[in-house]
């Protein structure tokens, strides 16, 4: 006997359609190769006319998330509002009521995971949030259902699609920052407002949920250290790229000692690293862990269709589940690790000098004074001023930021221009 | 109350020994995140010094499969035993006694799985085999539990890393095929005997797990078009490269109209594509599917460690289900659809000619007659011979195979050297 399970759908915009698009387009497929005859019964939307513009039969608009809550049919809801409210009211009143719930919504999880778990306890439902974290690429359910085995040392990613399409148009076209984000805005890849995007909110939130489960500790989304893609120019990108480097918004998660350090910030990639290889609006995490080694997930991390797989991917899961799936860790909404913040790579400086006699000289001395090694170094000149590039040996980032200041105050200097980040 | 789970394992090899380890080595860690006390009871190996050289105290070991079967208190057997009896026998008796088997063994999956299937209906248990499928790449928990949504359309794998490892020795040092195989086999990624690898078996036993999976369909090994390494020159990859092109086994899955094609094969994949960077003993698995679009999995296809890694990762899934997991299509060992063979690619096609007026139209006009068009062609010349590369457009199979039979026949030829597909 085929099971049937009915499904709302609260908020159907590109994403919520998509999955509205995949479990009707793919009914029959679901229904012969799962077993399961999924019916959309609801759909809540404050705006009759998109639900309409979906092909969405009016008949199966809902009133009220009170109307969805109390609809004994019904077992499954996705969330596919976005934002904190009423997202946040909506899933808690639906997980209260006994429903597993699948969202895409990673800045609530990050921000209200142990709220809303809580929620679920309670109604004895499950929180399913595949889709929250890179679209179509299934790492959340990797981390839960493959690498039960491995102790995550790290898990580095590119998890925001419209930084990584701004910085491959400034890598591949030459293109500035901004008629790269002005691209992306046209092409419906970044906001009107790109904050949440360029200054790595989006990643950090990701980063924060993912760091969680791949280290089995609470690691809010207020620990990731954060820093955008703005101050990226086409000079630093042309500069890494004869030092071997390319030029990617990672989002960086790794076991330290008895802690951990979770980070997004623009950051050097050597050409030859698979990561270096991800272009435009794609995606990729890249982990590694104590048996498993190195492994990389690629694939879109945004739109309607992937996203959506993701999201019926999680329906499925969620229906053929006998008990719901909660957190293995400690989810009190605090850091329950020490969270590093003194982290260990290379670095790549980037200053502009007077091109006097003992410059160089001098910045080399500060370098060395701060416990600074320098592993290659280019210079450039032109009407009496002069940039150097650095690229440090792996140090603290305490001895560089020291270095740094230091350099800021001395004569010879015009300017610390940049200084980013190098993955080994 | 955790929950206490007693395993054993038959066969304690090299992947067998991991297995043995991560349970011991991250024993406290499962505990603490899976809330699963796991414990190896028994161990199975007619050489007790391999038993021995492991740690495993000596009265872990079994007498024989018998004694595994009937102890009670063991709900998963590993099997790491290799090849196809007395394993198949082994796992048989366990399954109908109603233990789970997880098994790395590809070969006897892809021979036996409707026997072994069958075996498990009947005592209620579960047949996993991760670990048979690219070690600690999780792609079949992700066929699975993560793209469910989705009709795959198809599935493209560097999934044998012996042959892997000796294309990128051949490719990146310029090494010949017979100097890369001696080579891997100093290093144990080939084996004495090298056949199953590098004759494409390996992974036509891969091949046919992966694309009953993902095409919901029985897909016998023996319906894989089958088609080794060991013609591969120096001078095809040379060619290659010069057309922009890097050489790779892979195994191919496609969904064709009513049918799919599954074939084993040395291909030529544009530098371009996420597959071409996959070197040295790494594997990988790109798949397309109707709503997630491209994906990419990538990672250690072999070892102790990561096979390891897929094994512990199937008894914990084992370990946490309540009911066993059954294909979702007729197993019956008979293919249920039609397998194309007449594909449809670009040909790259390498013929020595007698450097005389008139051979390059000649052979141009044989392909011409064939529906077969060139894209783009090489041609190197010395002493009176000359080489001449053929890129072909896409076409069929069959057209270039006319085309080649009737260039073998022309007098201007000398031999036709090579024809080797070309990914798109």
């Amino acid at each position: 006997m085929d099971k049937i399970v009915n499904v709302a759908i609260m908020g159907i915009g590109t994403v919520g359609g998509g999955t509205y698009e995949i479990l009707t387009k793919n009914h029959d497929f679901l229904l012969k190769n799962q077993g399961i005859d999924f019916r959309v019964k609801k759909v809540l939307d404050k705006n009759l006319e998109r639900i309409r513009s979906f092909g969405i039969p009016e008949e199966k608009a809902a009133s009220s998330v009170d109307e969805i809550a109390a609809d004994k049919d019904i077992s499954v809801v996705v969330e596919t509002m976005g934002g904190v409210e009423p997202a946040k009211t909506f899933i808690e009143k639906v997980l209260l009521s006994g429903k597993n719930v699948v969202t895409a919504n990673k800045e609530l999880i990050s921000k209200h995971w142990p709220e809303l778990e809580a929620a679920a306890k309670k109604g004895g439902a499950g929180l399913y949030f595949e889709a929250s974290c890179v679209g179509g690429v299934p790492i959340i359910r990797a981390l839960e259902e493959s690498l039960q085995a491995n102790r995550i040392n790290s898990l580095v990613g590119i998890i925001n699609g419209t930084t990584n399409y701004i910085l491959t148009k400034m890598t591949e076209e030459g293109m500035s920052y901004e008629a790269a984000l002005k691209e992306a805005q046209q092409l419906g890849y970044a906001e009107f407002d790109p904050t949440s995007d360029v200054e790595g909110y989006d990643a950090a939130y990701k980063l924060s949920i993912l760091s969680s489960l791949a280290f089995h500790t609470c690691v809010p989304y207020t620990c990731v250290y954060r820093e955008g893609i703005t101050k990226i120019t086409k000079t630093d990108i042309k500069m890494g790229s004869e030092m071997g480097y390319v030029i990617k918004l990672l989002a960086i998660g790794k076991r330290t000692g008895d802690g951990v350090e979770v980070r997004v910030h623009p950051t050097f990639v050597p050409k030859s690293h698979p990561l270096a290889g991800v272009g435009g609006s794609f995606n990729a995490v890249f982990l590694n862990g104590d048996f498993v080694d190195d492994l990389m997930f690629y694939g879109r991390g945004a739109g309607a269709r992937p996203t959506g797989s993701a999201i019926v991917s999680d329906i499925v899961y969620a229906a053929k589940r006998v008990s719901p799936l909660y957190s293995d860790f400690d989810n009190s909404g605090k850091a329950d690790v020490e969270i590093s913040s003194d982290y260990v790579c290379k670095y790549y400086v980037s200053i502009s000098v007077n091109d006097a006699t003992g410059v160089l000289a001098s910045l080399s001395n500060v370098f060395a004074k701060n416990n600074v090694s320098i592993e290659n170094l280019i210079q450039k000149g032109e009407n009496g001023r002069a940039a150097i590039f650095f690229l440090t040996h792996a140090c603290k980032e305490s001895d560089v930021r020291r270095a740094v200041s230091e350099i800021e105050k001395y004569d010879g200097t015009n300017r610390v221009e940049n200084l980013i980040r190098v993955l080994e």
